[in-house]
């Protein structure tokens, strides 16, 4: 293992980390001179933010210099997690700051606690959602879009490692998720990765440019235009304020336009490059991508019909009287929000019938696809274990009977095919294991099953809202800080495809043999 | 598929169940000799179901007798699901009937509801032990003996299908289970299936012989004593008094008689089969055996420790002041029920702490051995998962190192994997969605999420009770008719491995292609 090349490139990543603190807090600056007095303590929470990071980062990065830079794939695992472990840690340090420095913010403000900063930052960097604030928009405009840029960094960085940087490595197996598949590949850093990154960041920008000035055009400030994009495309759902999309419920043009981009937000990515190349066919074509539009679809047809005679309290507090238009709206909402894994609200789901509220949390699971910004278990996942058990119920009866199953027309080799149920078994252990650690870490009385499981969905799937305690008007404050280091590590497994996370702690994986 | 063989010797089935009726029949009559006048009713009842039962499957025997005999995998399969699908409703016959005659049971009698009798039956013949019954002990006792028997001969039935009947036809990959392992054998019953089916069946009743006379020697009557043995090595859990065991709470023998029986009832039968041929090592090695005594010390640990300075309440409301002696007790006793999916209760557990009760159902879901009366997933295949799942861990980072994964000096066969997996995952998903349809079938406010859930998982796994509404102390009774024809459903599915029931809904299941 070349433990000293992770640390060089662990060392780079936080020195982007501080310069881009250093970039927001110029805007602040600029806030701070147009006559925002509340700047002032967030400017100086961002700017010792931004040397500190730029401080470890260039330390790491000098002691740690190495001629050796072959990337393999343990050395690309321990560096996604530690991206994401210990980048938590300094994304979160300008809400401690902040909180710190702000005497009027008092000891009882929820970023005054360390590990809701934590909890605040690796929820961004998860593109998660869940906070621990209320009274969002309280806290200094520069801190938000630093909040917001979380969520827009994490997108990203799913993004590129899944579709261009693990699969060349050959990591998780999955060579099927992958935008080219030209064979086997020498192991190492492949050439192509720049230039399928270079790509993937230029789509990337550019739907974060185009949503930007459309919420705009729709009535949003600039500011909130850009928050809302940085959330929308990463699958986030951080708002700038605690009403979410529901705040601006008047304008029935933003709930489309976020509905919008949270479905492209749940695409392949890669199918985004195909169609830069004009491989039109090849996209329509795809099989996860049908499959993920026809869930969305179904899903969001059942909620709308579970809710069609109910009224709809909306995340503000107002209620609506039932009306056919307020449940297609709310309900294909809530459903893309919640599928995508975006977790945005506009109406208080808690309150809907049992079957709206089930089928949510199952679309919850499903999540978006593979290689894009969306979590959950992802719908290829979803098709292949499908299959799979379908096949495995014949060879019940017809034990000699193979039938090789195709996606896309490629076949799904057998490893690929216990990889996937393997992945999919484990994801629903780790959700019982998480419920089962919260409710007892919680004191007798602050929580019940309902809350404990949808808080592990909403944090495993990388969501953000659940149910009950959990819901679209709750927030996350009030769990005890070992149950939010639980959640923490749960974001984390999630949006690392959970092995990233625990090959950590397989003793094979840090011996050389 | 030979249909009409299946129907031949479903009838012959029938047949053997009506005449273990009229067997019941003339004991109830001895007892209506002996003044006991509740039996006039328990004996018009018991002999019209025995003229049912003999009288369609002689009818059934005749009209489809056919010269081809050969029993396929598709034949068998199809067998087994009508056997318990169509036997509930012949055994629940009897109850409904008695519920009919009997004039001051009265309409709001549970028996005087069909699905209720169905429900009751099924609960037997699967080993289950969840009941719709209060006041057991007003019911006359040869309807009790007969509630013993379903026990009794659905526990018979499963150890003879598992270990000798299904393996022999390759159905279900289950080549590991087998008693003896002489490398592929041809289609059709095969020669040695009779005489091992006869070993098993003389174990069991050796076994069932043994736990009468000494629960005799303990203090219970003779009835008692053979209606609780019935029900303990079918790890089924029908008693003959609302208390369960907890009624003869006084009797520490009784308790640990009990204990011993139902751990003897989770070994893989297999297993007693070679200690009759006096492989005693090969005994001891077993992987399974030793993983199956190791969980359930150390669940009985868990739980022990969990309840130790907590007062009890027993099943028949008395309250004990915390005792070691008790926790321990009562711990152990409650521990061993529950894995071995027995579901005898002497305490009501759902009072104790949430660690305890999530250990509980954690066993719950891990069952008996296979091979065994027990239900649940099985501890051989929790073994396999497990080593999977590390295996699959170690891919993530080693995609090219293969290590086999071997139990008991066997080489766990890519097919093997993945059907352990698949049927992991499939038991998951069920609990889910059975979870789910429980909280839509059951109006609102008569149920919550804990409810539903353990009672999924207390039928899907034939153990009786579960927590909150259906835990030690209640019964099924109220649940709404829709419910309890999906507890059915969960009932079967556990019990045949899910596979029997579910390919019957494979449309080519049924193609003779």
């Amino acid at each position: 293992m070349n433990i000293r090349y992770v640390i060089s490139l662990l060392g780079r990543l936080f020195m982007v980390l501080g310069i881009i603190l250093l970039a927001i807090s110029g805007w602040s600056g600029l806030q701070l001179a147009s006559g925002q007095p509340d700047e002032k303590t967030a400017l100086q929470a961002l700017l010792v933010s931004a040397a500190v990071a730029v401080g470890i980062g260039s330390l790491m990065w000098f002691t740690s210099r190495t001629r050796s830079s072959q990337l393999g794939r343990r050395e690309a695992l321990l560096l996604v997690a530690a991206s994401w472990l210990i980048g938590a840690g300094v994304a979160g340090l300008p809400y401690f700051l902040w909180a710190s420095i702000h005497a009027s913010a008092g000891p009882s403000h929820a970023f005054a606690n360390m590990v809701n900063c934590y909890f605040e930052a690796m929820s961004g960097l998860t593109t998660t959602g869940a906070t621990v604030l209320t009274g969002i928009h309280l806290i200094p405009k520069s801190i938000l879009l630093w909040r917001a840029t979380t969520h827009w960094l994490g997108g990203l960085g799913v993004v590129v490692l899944f579709v261009a940087v693990l699969p060349s490595l050959g990591v998780g197996g999955k060579k099927l998720f992958r935008v080219e598949a030209p064979g086997p590949e020498p192991e190492g850093v492949h050439p192509h990765i720049r230039e399928t990154a270079r790509i993937l960041w230029m789509i990337y920008v550019g739907l974060t440019v185009i949503e930007t000035v459309v919420l705009r055009l729709a009535g949003m400030t600039w500011f909130d235009a850009i928050c809302h994009t940085f959330a929308t495309l990463a699958t986030g759902g951080f708002s700038t304020i605690d009403a979410s999309i529901g705040g601006y419920n008047h304008s029935l043009a933003i709930d489309i336009i976020v509905i919008v981009f949270m479905v492209l937000a749940g695409v392949n990515f890669g199918l985004y490059y195909q169609l830069i190349r004009r491989r039109f066919s090849s996209v329509w074509q795809d099989a996860e991508l049908r499959l993920y539009l026809g869930i969305l679809l179904a899903g969001s047809a059942v909620v709308v019909i579970s809710i069609f005679n109910s009224p709809i309290t909306l995340t503000t507090g107002e209620s609506l009287s039932p009306s056919t238009a307020q449940a297609i709206r709310q309900g294909v909402f809530t459903t893309v929000s919640l599928q995508t894994t975006t977790g945005f609200c506009t109406a208080d789901f808690n309150l809907w019938p049992f079957l709206s509220k089930a089928v949510l949390v199952l679309l919850m699971f499903v999540g978006g696809s593979a290689g894009s910004t969306g979590g959950g278990i992802k719908v290829i996942r979803i098709l292949i274990a499908f299959k799979v058990m379908v096949a495995e119920l014949e060879r019940v009866f017809r034990p000699n009977v193979v039938r090789p199953i195709r996606i896309n027309n490629t076949t799904i080799s057998p490893e690929l095919k216990l990889g996937t149920i393997a992945y999919v078994l484990g994801i629903v252990l780790i959700f019982g294991a998480g419920t089962g650690l919260l409710m007892l870490l919680q004191p007798t009385g602050t929580i019940e099953v309902t809350t404990a499981a949808t808080a592990t969905a909403a944090t495993l799937c990388n969501i953000g809202p659940g149910l009950a305690k959990v819901g679209a008007v709750e927030n996350y404050a009030w769990f005890t800080n070992p149950s939010k280091v639980v959640m923490c590590i749960l974001m984390a497994l999630g949006r690392l495809e959970v092995f990233a996370i625990i090959v950590l702690f397989v003793p094979r994986f840090w011996r050389n043999t």
